[in-house]
């Protein structure tokens, strides 16, 4: 027998704990690869839940107030290097800034913050601190959506002409916030989530996968929300028109009333030259549609395919990744750019998530004035 | 040996020569069931092309002149009690009058004019006449999509919320009618298609298709129509925002543009009891969610349907039916219709001809205003 | 005005009247292209329903008595000259001589005969008249099982050497003959079907279909056949191994008993080169693996195709053919080959008939065997 | 800040170095749910390459013998608890019961061992040990695999008639083993493999899923193996007839050599009352078919769906679980078996690997002797 030793990044969490449902996933994401210890976590605010959800998860050093856990875990020498924000949306840009004031770099959920003011109030704090940070745009990093935007920016696609995007779920279909489901409640509340629900919550993610694919931005939206579960006061479904950057036209379709809808998250893309779908909930396969010759279904973990996509995955073709994979790509490449000082330009940022917040604004002030043109800059 | 007979109409047809292709789905749909005799057409305008498109195709009395055929074919005892009307749009109104006027029934395609006032205008003189018209939004008349719309008279989706409609095709992608493309060529020149491409040619299809089965129309549209073919003078894509007068909203999404689709035509309807979803490239199924339980997929030809599917059917299910025999349902039940003197409630009309031609005028006119509401009325 | 006239085939039918499944479908067959005129059938051997059947579909002179009818109507100048038979399969063979004997030519429905004995001696007879004959293995006719036989002919597959076909339905999953099923009793009466149920019904196409887009036969079966319905005498579900003279092996199930299958008749053939999978539910898909290539999904109706589908096609792509079509091809493709001398090598013949029946036959035998391999010649 | 502790069982791996697949899938495994600290590892029989596993992998303790790592592991106050063999067919036997013999548990991947003799020999000596044994079947773990099992085991399915079970890959077309490829080239040779090649690999997955969700096992085989690959050895494809206990009959294939097929696990079982249909390709999903109503789509994470499902899966539904999910489910419930001394009755054991061998050499032996029906007792 010999001894060898390996470094993992140190890390902590704060919130996720009892009844959550996106901290587990970001700890299945951090573990499957081996980068990350869990050392410390403010997982509840309140005392006893908290020591609760650290003993169960082995977290070995637990507190109820995420200042108090910035501070202390910075001075200690074997402290967190690095922390993930699993709160509602409203607490991710103080936690944020206090931890990156302290040199610890940041994984954050989506939609960066809870309002566009606070977005840019921590853009501009960020600007003076040195740790990094990733925001948790999962959808972006399966591996058949790498391939899918490496192929846009070779050109296979030709001119971007049309692109139809579409995040449709049916679990909000009834006033689920009115029976004490914690999921449904903190995103109804606009004083939790912000001003938007269903189009924060997952049109964001849609249009984020749009633009990454097909590697560009909006300059106009055209909203049209509605709020259809009873006495809701956030947006449960949203029909938007996009004019986007590089001449494209689209719609992006989010609903939390669809019934027979899932997590139905699906990237239309049609240039001159071909086209492109994927969706999530059959997340291994990528459909080509090349001018003039047969559909194409390109298939996760095959040789044909591109260092974008092979990169991304973990096993042969055949054996389905799925979700908690895509997720735990974002935790393996944020580990190795802050360990081998290399730079991703496929990691969602800061500024990703400033741009997302003025998305998300800008269909919220197009759909109050009648579904107006509103830019998004 | 002893001999019986069978009583048939006798049908004319004005348009579907050589190189044509509507026309000879007409011919085929007539034929299936056998309720048709096509005995007189003026196939082409050409004295020569008529003769031998009549020829090859076992009409015996052929035209050159639809006027000269309304005339004469009124006065003879075995002349055609049917016209089916295949050309161009800008040729409908005129064919159609000059029939109707002579008492003889009209079958025509659609969308029912090139304009809005002649749409009008044919409205204002049907009036005086007694024969009946079909317009034959064929899609409407697939098994699958009667049940859609009988389940949904019943109750079962509860309160319709969201709908989405799409219609895509790829033939368009290159601008095939400088290529000398007839089928290319007339759809897309103004003064034969009309105000309108892709909108008036396949986004009218998917309008009736969603107001069909919602039993429902549009109240407001706003839209955002494009051209992206080189040099194209009409739209060849369409994003549509639609509010409905049952308190629904949607989007309806038609494109000739958006390669690896061949005849897209998508209908989703989403109420707070259920969701339905049907594609016209896999007719047979209609898939089913009732909320909370799981996801359905009803099949063309079993014995929970409905009277609404199974008397739009012929053969046993898992053989498929296609599209010949949805369009071949409007010739069977306009036959049944005039023969035996009943009423169909879900043949489309000369109204909703007239309804689509609002719909196609209010896109245009959206669209021109930078994607203002307008009302369709 | 002028007149022109179309030659059409005068056909006749024996079987198919009231509440009969295939008359009905071979009649929408031969109306479809209009290359048939239906003029006289013996579709009852009861006076009065031979009558009504007659009437109510429009057939001019009726009969009672096949060997009557193929007496008169060779006499008469305006004579059927083409007949088909509907009836069960224990009639195919006698009715089929009595009109090969009078130069009328015929089309029959699968199997051939009730039994090889049957099929033996009407090759025998056959010899002996000019008239030609078709079989309606239908499921060969689908574009896509068309342009499957051309690639395989033309090497795209390389050396074959798995296939894998299954004919699956469950309408007899109860005793239906039980309760007066009238498709369920003839199919399950020895004396009506022959030797076989399943196999003879349905698997005898599974093998058809096999053999015609592989371009072999079977040199060798091992079968094993059950009777699962109540009391039921014939095979309701077969799993038969196959071993081809190509050098291929091979698997064929054919089941009427496996509950949540309509008409699911799937192949699948694999060679060095590349694999092919067919299914009929969506029979305008052909799904082609090159190796080391992406898997492409090979559509009807797209110029990419050989002659050999398109010329199978009626319609553009996107618009589904079904069913019908496929089965009114080989009633097109035979009054071609009548009208014009000319021969295809595509239309099932006697001497397939006779190899169907070899094949049912030696299931039947391996399976009382205890399963041993039996030849098939 | 506080602290607290959690207890994981020390994990020890042997095999599974460098150039390994299962090796990293058990690792993956392992990981997921944080019941297990890996902590020892005899990686490679080569030192060098041994520690650079182990250090790559962050295994602090690695040895070259595994004899040596089970009887130093064993002494040690900190020493393994479990260890997972992930070695060529052939070492299993011996590595298992040198652990067992230590008292330290066992998780080995499938099939038990190279030959039925080395089977017998460990079932023999595990009598007189008390560690447990789990076997790695693990596609018997997929959350809707279990909710199969709950339903036939609950008679919704009724008798069962009918199984057709099916494992189809494409990666052996060509002689891989030829060119370098350590998985093809262990795989196919019969000193590390064993007596089958395809039908040990694949075969036995596909033979014990059918197994485990309809609750029987074979009572006699019938197959017809073929080696297809230029000069390999083993067999590279099987047709295998089966009869089971419960009186089903039924059909598995399983091939190497089908081009278009990845990892192509496909369940099929058909009762008297309803058919229920697994893709592993699509794991998420259940298709089931009760007589007489509409095929309904059962999905993992639904309300709907038993506790079998609900307590192997971790995210909400719509978000699609795949392998290494269903993999790390055998970890987690041996993991909560160890620690909780409960024990589950869905976790394969060595009798359950004794009856896979069982089943491997009765298939070889019956097409050894031209396919005959083989006892597997």
């Amino acid at each position: 027998m010999s001894e060898v030793s390996k470094r993992r990044l140190r890390l902590g969490m704060v919130g996720g704990g009892e009844g959550a449902f996106i901290g587990e996933v970001h700890r299945f994401a951090a573990r499957l690869d081996d980068h990350y210890e869990l050392l410390a976590g403010a997982l509840s605010s309140q005392s006893e839940k908290a020591k609760r959800s650290a003993e169960s998860l082995g977290i070995i050093r637990y507190y109820t107030d995420f200042e108090v856990m910035a501070e202390e875990e910075s001075k200690r020498e074997d402290g967190i290097e690095v922390v993930s924000i699993v709160t509602p949306n409203h607490l991710h840009a103080s936690i944020a800034a206090a931890f990156l004031a302290k040199g610890i770099h940041v994984i954050c959920d989506k939609p960066l913050t809870a309002t566009l003011v606070q977005a840019e109030e921590l853009l501009e704090k960020a600007k003076h601190y040195q740790a990094q940070f990733l925001l948790t745009h999962n959808y972006s990093a399966y591996p058949m959506v790498r391939e899918a935007r490496a192929m846009v920016k070779e050109g296979q696609l030709g001119y971007i002409r049309s692109i139809q995007v579409e995040y449709v779920q049916d679990w909000l279909t009834s006033a689920l916030e009115k029976e004490g489901n914690k999921q449904a409640s903190w995103r109804s509340d606009p004083s939790q989530a912000g001003i938007a629900g269903c189009v924060g919550d997952i049109g964001s993610h849609a249009y984020q996968l749009a633009c990454f694919v097909a590697d560009t931005q909006a300059q106009q939206v055209l909203a049209d929300l509605s709020s259809w579960g009873e006495g809701r006061q956030l947006d449960d479904e949203a029909n938007i028109l996009i004019r986007f950057n590089n001449g494209a036209k689209g719609h992006l379709w989010a609903s939390q009333v669809a019934l027979g809808n899932e997590n139905g998250l699906r990237l239309r893309i049609y240039g001159d030259k071909a086209g492109l779908e994927w969706s999530q909930e059959s997340p291994n396969e990528l459909t080509f549609s090349p001018i003039g010759l047969p559909r194409q279904s390109l298939r996760r973990g095959n040789a044909y395919l591109s260092q974008a996509a092979s990169s991304a995955s973990r096993i042969p073709s055949g054996h389905p990744e799925g979700y908690l994979e895509a997720f735990a790509n974002l935790y393996r490449e944020f580990a190795l750019q802050l360990m081998e000082n290399t730079k991703s330009d496929v990691l969602p940022s800061l500024l990703d998530g400033l741009h997302g917040m003025k998305f998300i604004t800008a269909t919220v002030v197009s759909s109050k004035q009648g579904s107006e043109w509103v830019s998004v800059s």
